[in-house]
């Protein structure tokens, strides 16, 4: 984050699953912000992608994000 | 995720059980999109489905998919 | 789910007693939909209740299931 | 549940704390509708209330289920 | 919890700042109500407060009861 | 906390993307909150950014306040 890109403009999509491309897109940031080390984020990606538990953790993020998102679309009623 | 495929057209369902059908392929989906290799999915599905933790934490993210489908839909009152 | 049977009609119940019951049977679908197989959820099941963070885990997704039917029942205020 | 007793009457409470103590009480009940032996609750609940990992994941449901609680008295304001 | 403290009165607070130590304070008699001990809790923060997990556990929780208690005080808009 | 600074002033922010920093603010104060020392922190800091299961656990924590903030400032519609 030492230049400010601009990276989430909105949380508004087009569609439901626009709204759940977005959610892994804010998922990876969240990992990316703790984490900003691309080598490290690809090694553990392999570890977690390849356990059970790592990957319902990360899709338990995923989902959560995706909560929020769907509000704020008022769930593309 | 190479070709567009739309596998999520709305939150929006008839009835609640329907819902919870939606809840439980959003799940699937978020797995997926962290792990695409099917046969690595087919391989991790048995672990955790034969471990007392690893199904609690999978129903855990069907349980919130499930309420943001909920919401969506007004609770189907 | 091979023959749809028709197992969650509405989340409106006459008491929060009632929702909670349903919060309960909620929580055993989303296991039993990941793990169909009756003899493994036996099995699986007295390990986790006989483990607290098993236990604990377990409370956690009837808590968010609550949540969510709490929500849909405007509280039963 | 063989015997039907109503312990759950309502989620409305006079004031925040009674609140926060039907919060505690909904997380024990959560427990004890999966491991119904009081004899095993007391062994574990001497397991978790020792660990670390143990109280914080018990103080989550707690938190959750005052989550619940809170939303349903309007916050009490 | 022999003689009944008022410890809980209100969730308004005067500012965001207040929320989020409000927030703490529930987290911590949320432990506290399952673990009343007070030199077992001081042994057992040592353990969480040096544990990347348990640490971050804990402050899920906070974040849970800031969620909870920034939506009671309509966000201090 | 013994010299009172405000860190916190306001949820209200004027993007998506401000609110998410505050997010990642709100996450580490709540971490510095249980663990004050920094040299602590800065240790178990390098053990979850190097382990899988430690960085999605601290990402589910930034979602969960960012979940809050989103609902602050009505999304940023």
């Amino acid at each position: 984050m030492e230049q400010k890109e601009i990276w989430l403009k909105s949380l508004i999509t087009e569609s439901p699953q626009e709204g759940y491309e977005l959610a892994i897109q804010l998922s990876r940031m969240e990992v990316k912000s703790t984490q900003p080390d691309i080598e490290v984020l690809k090694r553990l990606r392999t570890d977690y992608a390849n356990s059970a538990s790592g990957l319902t953790a990360a899709s338990h993020v995923i989902a959560l994000n995706f909560q929020t998102i769907s509000a704020a679309n008022g769930y593309w009623r």
